[in-house]
């Protein structure tokens, strides 16, 4: 099931995308509340797609948390810079809500820097409370999955040491388009474009951490919420963005996350 | 003034501290709302402030930035643990809002952790939306102080490198007992003391990047919101807490924050 938040008629709601009944597109089956509190209750209003603008499908009340160092080639791409040791927990590290946005809003590069990069990722969104969960538990306390852009400035990042200014500018977390409640992640392609050019190629099989351990790990050291979102680390193929360009990050089963960069 | 949260009779409240009527003691008078977003309107209800139980003053809804290494003493305390020089600016990191506790209650050490530590702090009240200000209007975003205490799992900050995991526990973010909206904060003492006796001690004026240059360093990264929260950094003597003590931070002209520790 995907589900989506959007704008229409000027009101924001949750809804859950569905095959019109003539057969010709899909639409939004509007839901009562937001689905990661409230369930699946509909209101029985449904509109098409396309007259609905989509918006980041959560804005976390709480954290977004996001693990750094995930994939083996990116790790290695990145020695001399952040350092290029494969951590054995998963590193973890916080953006706030305030980066937050949705597709096709602009990812705006700050003027204090001069190298601002994509990482494209796929995001977990948390369903429940979630303290202290066994690996084995944890997959039940994630509501789904979406598509999400760890915009970092490296000059930042690197001066700073610490990561939190160079990763937690406003519209450094693109989120969407959608939530997929149920996936299959074996071996999902993440993929990112720039002007349409494949720059990062990864696959969700790669991962050093796997899903079920990062939550576990997460909720060992903070409560997670309903609507908190976990970024699960990028390949390799990180790069810069210039202005004017638009990044796209595709995730196979989830869809295509895309934003122009100003 | 000095504003508190409060529960009473089952509901949670702002209040002001006043006088009583009588002189005989200290009473809260109610706020109809949150004075961050809705002003200082009063419902006309007062109680003795010892019919309170005090929380938390404030749970940010997006973030608690935190600033490192912002007192010479403690930079050189930290020598050859999480590096020993002075930033040219204020380095950020984040505390999840998942952290915060009120005073009185209990910070909980981690069974992963064998080392957590106190860190005194005073921390800011943001009170409005703030991007890009100048550090000459900068104050005038806030809307007042506090006591915090920067509960740090030492060796898990050190092990990681990224400092968020080590000092982002659940309980690691102890607020209060009040804010206050006008203190002197030119050279006002920050003491923390463990089972009353003192560990750290330092002032105001021995801050390395004033409060006004913090906040506007912080704005040019994120955008900050009403009861966002900043912790301004520790002065030298940060040290071990064990189960069974008594944490207090405290800070002239504002009060004195205490928590036991488990």
């Amino acid at each position: 099931m995907k589900v989506a938040r959007y704008q229409h008629d000027g009101e924001i709601s949750f809804g859950v995308l569905d095959r019109s009944e003539d057969g010709t597109g899909v639409e939004l089956v509007e839901l009562a509340g937001d689905p990661m509190i409230a369930g699946f209750e509909t209101t029985g209003r449904r509109i098409r797609l396309e007259q609905a603008r989509l918006l980041a499908p959560v804005i976390p009340r709480s954290k977004v948390v996001c693990v750094g160092k995930n994939y083996a080639d990116h790790v290695e791409e990145m020695q001399g810079e952040t350092g290029g040791e494969v951590p054995e927990e998963p590193l973890l590290f916080l953006k706030p809500n305030t980066a937050v946005i949705g597709p096709g809003e602009p990812i705006v590069r700050p003027a204090i820097s001069d190298r601002v990069e994509h990482e494209g990722e796929l995001a977990m969104v948390i369903g429940a409370v979630t303290k202290d969960v066994s690996e084995e538990d944890a997959l039940q306390h994630v509501f789904g999955f979406t598509c999400a852009n760890d915009v970092t400035a490296r000059d930042l990042q690197i001066a700073d040491g610490q990561w939190t200014r160079g990763k937690g500018f406003d519209t450094f977390c693109p989120l969407g388009p959608v939530i997929e409640t149920d996936p299959d992640l074996g071996d999902a392609r993440v993929v990112t474009r720039v002007n349409g050019e494949v720059r990062q190629e990864g696959s969700t099989a790669q991962l050093i951490h796997s899903l079920a351990r990062i939550v576990a790990h997460a909720s060992q050291a903070f409560t997670l919420l309903p609507g908190d979102v976990i970024l699960t680390g990028t390949p390799a193929g990180v790069g810069r963005l210039e202005a004017g360009d638009t990044v796209e990050v595709e995730i196979e089963g989830i869809g295509i996350l895309s934003n122009p960069v100003l």
